[in-house]
């Protein structure tokens, strides 16, 4: 078992706790370390008629994936500082016929250290996060995501 | 009381059976007729620790807003089409701290044309959409997705 005290548990715990539909749509976090990071969810409670995951539960995974990311990076930093999603695009390349995985493609690190810079001195910064659904092997929805975090006051 | 065949009657109907979140997220339509389009949602199933709606959800609100609009028309027109979202692009200006509604920004009839042509040549088109989140008087965000259009076969 890892021992990762902001890993998958953490994680979980802070989802399931800070937003009201994680688990109704039954966000579970599969990875969360320095390798990456993937959610899972199910896609009976994401689903529209047609069988296929609807568009704003591929979303709300997506955004929740960066957002997981983000609060391990800053946990992990020491750094007290509150994480909200400012601008997003999203692209629906194919239907989503199955449980579904939200993948997080690791920031470069040139743009982690910019991040962490203007945290340190303006107590606010923005950072990029890229997502994509999978179902299966292929990539089904791709998710731009540029948040922004602000030092909690005192 | 309004006798439009596809008014809001009609469309909660559609929302409600055919995405397994609407009613969750507790989505209601508020207005659907020739002015315009309104989705309105509760912020406590949909809301954040914080005590503001989570982006996912008003995202899911805003999608589902321009489904609404398109479905609308195609009902009007005897268009035995199904629509679905094809790319997004959503801005967080402020934050939602109430109940709030999607409104529709009413597509220009040049492009709605078009669209129509297109369903019409190719049995497929394609029509961009705006929706704007408002709490209050203040728009909280600026939701452009653009839709695409199939005839179901037959």
């Amino acid at each position: 078992m890892s021992t990762d005290p902001f890993g998958a548990i953490y994680l979980q715990r802070r989802l399931s706790s800070e937003f009201a539909l994680a688990d109704h749509i039954g966000v579970r976090v599969e990875t969360a370390d320095d390798t990456g990071l993937v959610l899972h969810a199910p896609l009976a409670a994401n689903a529209n008629y047609k069988g296929t995951a609807f568009g704003g539960s591929l979303f709300s995974v997506s955004v929740l994936a960066g957002w997981a990311w983000l609060t391990r990076y800053l946990a992990r930093e020491s750094c007290e500082a509150d994480v909200v999603i400012q601008e997003s695009r999203m692209q629906y390349l194919r239907p989503v016929c199955a449980d579904f995985r939200a993948h997080v493609c690791l920031p470069a690190d040139v743009d982690v250290a910019n991040f962490r810079r203007m945290l340190r001195r303006a107590a606010r910064g923005r950072l990029g996060v890229h997502v994509e659904i999978r179902a299966g092997d292929s990539v089904a929805t791709r998710f731009e995501g540029l948040y922004a975090a602000a030092m909690r006051p005192g």
